[in-house]
């Protein structure tokens, strides 16, 4: 009789990954280098250097090494939560009546209750190793600033997280769990910055942006002595740390002769889905596999289904280096209303690169089906899902119940990116039916595009 | 060379417990009986079962089963968020210098946060068993609730949960969680009882109380067809539930060859504590160890180590049968700013014969001191605990600390039950310094005792 797969596996901790999967080393073409906003010019190392930590940068520049050693100092900090568990999810498999197998990759089981922790640990780390006081960085729904504020406190650093003023307010509970961890939470637009005191004196009663929030943080670690920024998606690196979500993943289902036809994660920035994708995404490049990736973004924010492909800011404030990327435009705003997550304009620019080569499917879906899906999988899995990662719930069921039109046994593998505990205000607007659907029209859209920098 | 152990030891699921440990069964001498309130004689089976799941009540009367099976449909609940890790402390042994070896048990890693979940899955799944269709229960802060939502949806019940009004608008979240797991979250005093319509009519502005929420909670089971009512914790049965805890910390620790010297728990109910505490103290009672076992409680609701072994209603609208067992008196309420959780004025009654019987030493925390742990173990740790189980973590600080001084190694297990993430209104209030301790006087507890039944 064939042994049955456990409900969870969970590696040991020696099964921890030793090295990161550097996916861009497996692609035959690199993506366009980030540009320099005032010479136009590709970034140097020495550019990058006076906002990011050194060791960052230089895995920011490298495409050349498969494999990057974590250090024994990284995997310290990542033993207290990890490995994660691979989840067979038996009990949604039943609720679809699917022949399909159903796998996901839990990484809320952290005080930050997401996969963010990955690239903080990481982050916190280097800085420290760097020999760097402090660290800022900006948060808007508060899930980035958590996990960074457990790795400074573990590490012993100190940390300003700038948190989109009227997020600070509508979540004062993340803010404090930040606090509890040590961090200093300054509702953004300040005055502790010039960009902010600009913005107040133009705006005084504004709430604030993600935008204003990078540009006070970024300013705050160029004027602050041994001090540097850090960034929690988007980048090459922030993806680089995130691959032991799919390596973990990898170990665990070879053990059980299991490899996933289809891997879905849900895509804002595109940390969490470049980690998940890396080690089927390196075997896919190498010819190993016909392994489908598929991203699942809003319908309210759909970058890669919508998007161009062009260079573009990654903030709104447009001080940032400019990438490479699908995007809606920096000055793209999704629905103030839209409550599912993964608001970012742009996409990373791996991953910009992926889907370009057709290497991705993307998906954009509506928040009200995703947040049936969260539902759904809640009651019968046991797990309340954040809404960004019931996105890839959603996508999953969605392939599943195609498998069991064509009786296909299609092996599923997405990922389970983080908990709603502290988005159950939104969950409150779905209960009550309240929460609406936000799709852009075209003409939206093309207000977003008006802001792209001139080629 | 002696290998390490790891951070975080997970038992794989076969290694879940097939049987419940009954600590009754192990006790030289059994608690006094519950007594009919209405005839003063010993509650008979019927008695309960008009209130109770049959199920329940047979596990409630037995004393002679050393092991009692739990069936492979608790079972397979179980195991979507079972076995729970061990966690060695390492972090957090090194913080405090201590030459001691820390443990705990980890209950907190479900979406209701804590080990409410293990009796939930059990009481629900009885209920469903017996061919009822629905469950009626109570909740205060909302762990409990949220628990027996989960453990509903899953086995396809309807539950109604009395909420403590004043809780259900200080908490909209939690209350929202039940909501989405499906549970109706009626806030107590209602019209829906004739409970809570007097309450209503006399005190028209009242925020409510446990008591009365027991009150319309056992009145709706009694009066709904195919319906009964469900507690979550100082009943024998919800110990007995509770027993997997400390079974899965045995096996584990005994995998590597380590014995406790002290055993730690929180205390409110007693349902932790006598979970974690089971198959320790069964060895104990059979002379097989030296194990000292500490009950951690708050200063301001002593029941242990200020109040008295007599018998008492289990609820302050006095409709539940009599329990002889350590007791602050049902009309003892500690006070509202109370933040610390663990807030029920009486005891288990097996624990409260254990600790008549001189095998468990209860101490009394205050809670400025018990957050002050929370905040320095979530830093060096990770996990932001539950205000309740940071009690333990305390009172396992201090036996470390006393270690420091004596140079001995003791091997020190603590129970952490859950997560902290819906009380940061408590955490802020420490974080801003305005958190106060509350220790009730001599005079405030002779109140309390006056509300005692006459004998």
């Amino acid at each position: 009789m064939k042994r049955e797969i456990p409900y969870k596996t969970y590696l040991s901790e020696e099964e921890l990954p030793k090295s990161w999967l550097n996916l861009k080393a497996f692609m035959p073409e690199q993506h366009a280098p980030f540009l320099n906003p005032a010479t136009g010019e590709p970034c140097t190392a020495e550019d990058l250097e006076h906002v990011f930590c050194k060791e960052c940068v230089k895995q920011e520049l490298n495409s050349a090494d498969k494999l990057i050693p974590i250090p024994d100092g990284v995997r310290s900090f990542l033993r207290t939560f990890r490995p994660s568990p691979i989840v067979r999810a038996y009990f949604l498999e039943k609720e679809l009546n699917t022949p399909a197998e159903i796998y996901y990759k839990f990484e809320g089981n952290n005080t930050s209750g997401s996969h963010k922790l990955n690239s903080a640990a990481a982050q916190a780390y280097y800085a420290k190793e760097q020999g760097l006081e402090s660290i800022t960085t900006e948060t808007g729904a508060g899930q980035w600033g958590t996990a960074l504020s457990m790795a400074a406190a573990f590490y012993g650093l100190k940390l300003s997280v700038y948190m989109v003023k009227v997020s600070s307010e509508q979540k004062p509970y993340r803010r404090e769990v930040m606090r509890t961890y040590g961090a200093d939470v300054v509702p953004s637009p300040s005055n502790t910055t010039e960009a902010g005191r600009k913005i107040l004196k133009e705006f005084p009663g504004t709430g604030g942006s993600l935008g204003c929030a990078i540009a006070e943080a970024v300013e705050m670690a160029q004027q602050t002595p041994n001090c540097r920024y850090v960034l929690g998606s988007v980048l090459d690196h922030v993806l680089l740390h995130q691959s032991v979500i799919g390596l973990e993943s990898k170990t665990a289902l070879d053990k059980f002769g299991v490899y996933p036809d289809t891997v879905i994660g849900c895509a804002g920035g595109g940390s969490n889905f470049g980690g998940l994708i890396a080690p089927y995404m390196a075997e896919r490049l190498q010819g190993k596999n016909e392994t489908e990736f598929i991203a699942a973004e809003p319908a309210s924010c759909p970058s890669m289904t919508r998007g161009k492909y062009a260079y573009d800011f990654c903030d709104s404030a447009k001080i940032t280096p400019l990438a490479k990327m699908y995007t809606l435009g920096s000055g793209f705003m999704p629905s103030p209303d839209h409550a599912g997550g993964l608001r970012y304009h742009g996409m990373s620019p791996v991953l910009s690169k992926l889907r370009d080569d057709s290497y991705i499917k993307p998906v954009a879906l509506k928040q009200t089906d995703v947040f049936a899906a969260a539902v759904r999988f809640a009651r019968c899995e046991g797990i309340l899902p954040a809404p960004e990662s019931a996105h890839a719930i959603l996508a999953a069921c969605n392939e599943a119940e195609e498998c069991r039109r064509t009786g296909r046994k299609k092996v599923i593998l997405f990922g389970l990116t983080g908990t709603g505990y502290f988005d159950l205000a939104a969950y409150k607007s779905y209960n009550e039916g309240t929460l609406k659907d936000f799709v852009p029209t075209d003409a939206d859209l093309e207000k977003g595009f008006a802001s792209l920098p001139k080629a």
